[in-house]
């Protein structure tokens, strides 16, 4: 369990190489004038898979193979983005893979998974998946991908950071959605070697509070029941051991409401025109609270996690009209 | 009244360099093998403001300059897309402009209209901003910048086809979304030169029918009433006298039902990750019969024309869920 270091990032980057997309930055002028800030977005919603999960899968993949000891079967349980990340990864090395999920698993990801060309285990509840995927595991040659709490993952996972930095040039400060923290970690490892001056920022949903409470308590805190959260990305019950090392060297970390989470995602989507997904907006509520308490104009990044969404979340994200109020928060003397 | 050649493109081409975005082209795997074609989506939605629609006002202003004629002031009526690009490319040559819209014009595109320096001028019904504007337009070095039935704004919507047919090299078909039948005209005459074996087909609303209807019976055909479409970038009550010529010229134009605009927009939002307007979304029913009338594997362009969407119509757009049943049209057993 050594944690990675920036030189496993950079390694990842070498591995992925032409293997992941080089997604994007984007930015929307109207948004920097109302903000009074420059927010540049790495639209990892573009990556294939639709989401960042992909990195951090590979990653752990190509390094088997570099180190010839590739398994004859992957497997990783999931319902949501990391399952066709893992099913796309096993699929480039022509590996048979087995996703296990509870039957609630949305008929949308369950289809798209499939596609990727993996086999679905389907279980009346997630314990039932967690218990069955302990036992495949224990099948020879047989390797069990995890979603954050790994330091492939996590060095995986921050290559979006890295070519983000190296694109967009020196920033302010650098946001990020945490879930299990994966995509957190690996930021926070990438940006604190390339911009050291730079400020790393978590935000994760009020409903799923698990990672602030633990940030505070000083110990890995658990959800208890299944929080109630547009941001579905970021409802892990709990962040790993080896990434809460990580996310306890954070500048700072905010918890954000339904409200601010639906207004963000309708925003994003306006301006950005691109298909975000609640959990990444979310990180929008910290970039202003960032914005206000810092008025000299400045530069952040925003890593926009994914772009997958049910039909059931688009419904409840545009149910009201959040596109009346524009985000102003600059003084409008200025 | 001549209408443009595909060396009016070209010129336009040249004068929009570095003024407007090259958008990408994308494409969705999971979409190519499901309908056995490769269906490449030229982005406009990621162009400024929006849409397509800058290339062609921002054209005329440029041809304007060019040919040392700039106006004093710009107007338009409009409250759509074409307002936000007027506003957008006057403020490029910094000049004073005024748009004339009914004051149902949603807030949210007043409020970005506004943003891009425009004032507003609004009226009780649309007539009566139609009649404002003539009276306008008849003052003193004032331009006023049509939506569609202009040469120079033909050739500036031309351009980008112009990019996709380079960027996607030989393709079988074409497709783009008539409202007025600008972007249209200027991808038949661009797609004609440049690869004349290709198709080129049009897609409207059944409920804003006016093109199939002047189509069948050869004289330009007015809807009466507000047609009400999900598609309101196509709701044009007429096509222009200059892009009928070309609409005459077409190798096959569809009517798409309300169902249908809705179930694209949500797949292409969906698979793409791209806030696509169902505007253009509305092609992809003439993509699949084209798709099931050709089952020979071939390639096809979708213009993408926007990514304006107000609220209420994303409330409608995803009102039920059509992301339970994949597109698949390809014979199962191939």
């Amino acid at each position: 369990m050594t944690p990675p270091a920036f030189s496993d990032i950079q390694a990842a980057m070498q591995r992925l190489q032409g293997k992941v997309k080089r997604t994007p930055i984007v930015e929307s002028t109207l948004l920097n004038k109302w903000l009074g800030h420059r927010i540049l977005f790495k639209a990892e919603c573009l990556q294939t898979v639709g989401a960042f999960k992909l990195r951090g899968a590979l990653n752990m993949l190509a390094r088997c193979a570099e180190e010839n000891r590739l398994p004859r079967r992957v497997v990783a349980n999931s319902s949501g983005n990391h399952a066709q990340a893992v099913a796309q990864a096993a699929s480039m090395y022509q590996l048979p893979v087995t996703i296990y999920a509870a039957r609630s698993i949305s008929p949308v990801k369950a289809a798209a998974t499939r596609s990727y060309g993996a086999q679905l285990e389907l279980f009346d509840t997630r314990p039932q998946a967690d218990e069955a995927i302990k036992l495949a595991a224990q099948e020879e040659s047989t390797l069990w991908i995890p979603p954050f709490d790994h330091a492939d993952i996590i060095a995986g996972q921050g290559t979006a950071a890295l070519e983000a930095l190296e694109d967009a040039g020196p920033v302010d400060a650098v946001f990020a959605p945490c879930g299990g923290g994966g995509l957190l970690s690996g930021t926070l490892l990438a940006t604190r070697h390339l911009q050291p001056e730079a400020k790393v920022i978590g935000a994760e949903p009020e409903q799923a509070n698990d990672a602030a409470m633990s940030l505070q308590s000083g110990v890995i805190e658990q959800l208890t029941g299944t929080p109630d959260t547009l941001a579905d990305g970021a409802a892990t019950p709990s962040v790993g051991v080896q990434t809460f090392e990580f996310l306890q060297q954070l500048d700072d970390f905010y918890e954000v409401n339904e409200v601010q989470i639906a207004y963000w995602t309708q925003w994003l989507q306006h301006l950005l025109k691109l298909h975000i997904e609640p959990t990444c907006a979310m990180t929008m509520a910290a970039v202003t609270a960032w914005a206000v308490e810092n008025p000299t104009p400045g530069t952040a990044l925003v890593m926009l996690s994914g772009g997958n969404i049910s039909a059931t979340s688009m419904q409840k994200i545009w149910a009201q009209d959040y596109l009346l109020q524009p985000p102003v928060i600059t003084n409008p003397e200025q």
